[in-house]
């Protein structure tokens, strides 16, 4: 049976893929200084052996010989999720994957000093020299009718350009508007946030929420890294970080629910599954659906605050002076602000759309490297209304484009429009779910979450997943409902 | 040239050990409970994937042919000690590896099953299995005067059963003469070391002890473990851990200067030996030299106590009702006990001696292992003039006869002579030694392990580094001086 033996390649390549994961998560919690120099060998030599197997000849033919098998729906999904790698891998010459990885790790290195430096020209050689094995890239993959296409695949397989474009229309508008009406609405801030809140404290918070959760700890840990993360090690070991700031308490709980989102996600695949092509989330955007829903529609919510309140005053007594409803609005609190990972719910989708219209534009040949500082803050006035002081709070503020991730960003917008549009659904199938969520009855919304989305791992597209949970293809609208219904509120609108 | 790609081998060796070696700390460690099911078999992969290239024909071809080049004295000694190694595996069958490692695994679990239930029916004819086994291994491996040299060989390079013997006769019988003249001396106790001591000021007062003693914390770290132990991941990353007993300040403050005295030697064997066959230490001995010479000959001095006394009384004030000198006799307190782990200087060894004679009476048929328990009983009667209760306090308490480990006791026990034997010849490089020790010149006392034991590596075996170091073959001589010379002031005799 090829079938039999195709899962048992996939589990020893998942054997490496747990032993790097380990090394890396390691490198960014735990390593001593200065090992790190050589870490980065280790990691590259470990997870070379798992790509090796993964497009060896011996694995393409097991994945052809399997196909013609005769399979039950999980192995068929196995097939088609894995043959869609191989092929993927298989159409880009090698040594092109090597170029990238040179120039890449070249292009970080510049980006790193040019955004130090506040020096767009540092990066500019760089960034271009990635663009272009980047197009080359696009076009080894292959697409129909737009070469971004070929690249948005990668992180969310199925979806095309067109789509998106047919997504974000309607809620730049609406977005654009809505941040006017805002400025009308009552005055609001999070000084409140901003106090000295103890780390030690923080982290008990923090353990709080995930216990709330039901993130299971043992099958999970939490610890500290410079950048939160989700990691999954393998089976049963899905381990989370996040990061204190003693003087914003916004910072470590928020990023914490996030991973949180992510780790539930995780934790939530069959474990029949794992290793194999579809033990993973449908997508990037999926995955971020599952976070951002944490963080902002259950974790910034008034019904949250109401029932959390109790365990933050236990933590953080000064809290008594303020009711659940102040603090409601301080973790809401919209800002026409520069940069995208300290956006707020209203703006953060602006950034995105930013982005991609320059990469996809940049993709497509339709403008330059060297225009990007000009393009980014034209944008930037046009959308948001605030024009960042220098590049370092500009164009020069993400990593992405350094690591060749282009088609990436859309996934943080898709991520939330989907978180809304799981909402609206679980709220048809819960009507008291505002008040569930009152009572800290989370694992009703976790159940949800398990049975619809997480118990499907990698089985669908996420364009099929999202029909098959909401009964709708992907929309904005009821993220732009959710956002007026929310926002109304803190603003008094 | 073949020495340059042999280098290379070892070094992409190393990098599967790294792996190997993280994914086992972080089991010890930090990793989730229901995670650990599926970690052995990734352990598994990655260890065997360093073994295959370590005993592949290419190696063996890389060895041969780089002995024939010109070599430098370090190049000569990776040939040498790598030769040895990769003969030593390729003369026992891949089948017998594989059976060793099934049975010894059973054996394990039989073990701790018997140790449960006191009942060593339980675990005997798993032990004979392994027995069986060992003996065949050892004739694989081969030998002159006794069977058991082939295994005493694996753990102590060079060092021959009857050459022990000579070593340990004359201790034995000072050593049961020693312990009945202590009886007659002026009666101590520890009681004052089992008060109540919180874990956080333990991790303390050890974070300090390692501090002192130049543990470099930017190459290491120290966690906690059920079983303390030292493990080198890569350069620069010696980890130590260690564990804590809130009712035993002795516990926790020696197992990690202990294995501090472990991780000083890997953190100072050159950066340059790293991933080849000689960065490693000596020996199994050798490296319990450091950690006993740390933990014993300097941790349990009266002048480490001059010096350490102000911090102990800094983390626990309710010292101050204690002079160093009491606290010296405390942590020199001697008991006629059961168990190995936790027994003092004057009766360790006296417990190593008698596992030696059983397991190299074993291994040459001069016993069966139905009769273990009553052999361990007339021994301990007849050198420490105790009898456990029951066999999981005597013949059961040890996991190494069920792991297959026979020849590595005798490290334990030559780790303290040789530690003895350093110290005499220390003591007359550095006429002023017990002075700058009261001093906290701890450096002084790592310079000099470092210039002449940590900076060799495992360029000589044990028996012709002692000569270096020293100028003498090991002896016996030196620990008994030591002894009386300590053990007379704790008893006033």
């Amino acid at each position: 049976m090829s079938i039999k033996k195709l899962k048992e390649k996939y589990l020893l390549i998942s054997k490496y893929n747990t032993a790097a994961t380990l090394l890396e998560w390691d490198f960014e919690t735990h390593m001593p200084k200065k090992a790190a120099e050589k870490r980065a060998e280790v990691i590259g030599e470990i997870s070379s052996k798992a790509f090796e197997i993964s497009i060896s000849d011996e694995m393409g033919e097991l994945l052809e010989n399997a196909d013609k098998e005769e399979l039950n729906e999980v192995e068929k999904a196995i097939i088609k999720v894995g043959k869609k790698e191989y092929e993927k891998f298989k159409k880009i010459p090698k040594e092109l994957f090597k170029e990238m990885n040179i120039s890449s790790s070249k292009a970080q290195s510049a980006w790193e000093e040019a955004k130090l430096k506040n020096n767009f020209n540092i990066f500019k050689p760089y960034l271009e020299k990635v663009v272009a094995l980047t197009k080359k890239m696009a076009d080894y993959l292959g697409y129909e009718e737009n070469r971004y296409d070929a690249l948005l695949d990668l992180y969310e397989p199925g979806l095309k350009t067109s789509e998106l474009r047919k997504v974000i229309e309607p809620l730049r508008s609406f977005l654009v508007e809505y941040l006017n009406k805002l400025d009308k609405g009552k005055k609001t801030n999070n000084s409140i946030l901003k106090e000295y809140f103890p780390i030690e404290k923080q982290k008990e918070l923090s353990l709080r929420a995930l216990k709330l959760m039901k993130y299971d700890f043992d099958a999970g840990r939490m610890d500290i890294s410079m950048h939160p993360f989700t990691t999954t090690i393998g089976p049963n070991d899905v381990r989370i970080t996040t990061r204190y700031n003693e003087k914003d308490l916004n910072d470590s709980l928020y990023s914490t629910i996030h991973e949180g989102g992510h780790a539930l996600y995780e934790q939530g695949i069959p474990e029949g599954f794992s290793g194999l092509p579809i033990g993973d989330g449908a997508s990037m955007a999926i995955h971020e659906s599952q976070s951002r829903f944490w963080e902002n529609i259950i974790g910034r919510s008034l019904e949250f605050w109401k029932y959390f309140y109790n365990d933050l005053v236990d933590i953080f007594p000064e809290f008594k002076n303020h009711t659940p409803e102040e603090i409601f609005k301080a973790v809401n609190y919209v800002e026409r602000s520069f940069i995208r990972t300290e956006a707020d719910e209203v703006t953060y989708n602006l950034h995105i759309m930013l982005r991609f219209e320059i990469e996809e534009a940049l993709i497509n040949d339709k403008i330059k490297v060297e225009d990007l500082p000009k393009i980014w803050n034209e944008k930037m006035k046009e959308y948001l209304g605030v024009v960042p002081e220098n590049d370092s709070e500009g164009v020069l503020q993400d990593v992405h484009w350094a690591h060749g991730s282009f088609g990436y960003f859309p996934s943080y917008m898709l991520g939330n429009l989907y978180s809304a549009q799981f909402y609206n659904k679980m709220k048809k199938d819960i009507p008291d779910l505002n008040e569930q969520i009152s009572n800290g009855n989370f694992e009703i919304v976790l159940n949800w979450l398990r049975e619809k989305i997480h118990s499907k791992g990698k089985m669908y597209e996420p364009g099929e997943l999202v029909e098959i949970v909401t009964g709708e293809p992907l929309s904005s609208k009821y993220f732009i409902e959710y956002i007026e219904n929310k926002f109304n509120k803190v603003y008094e609108l």
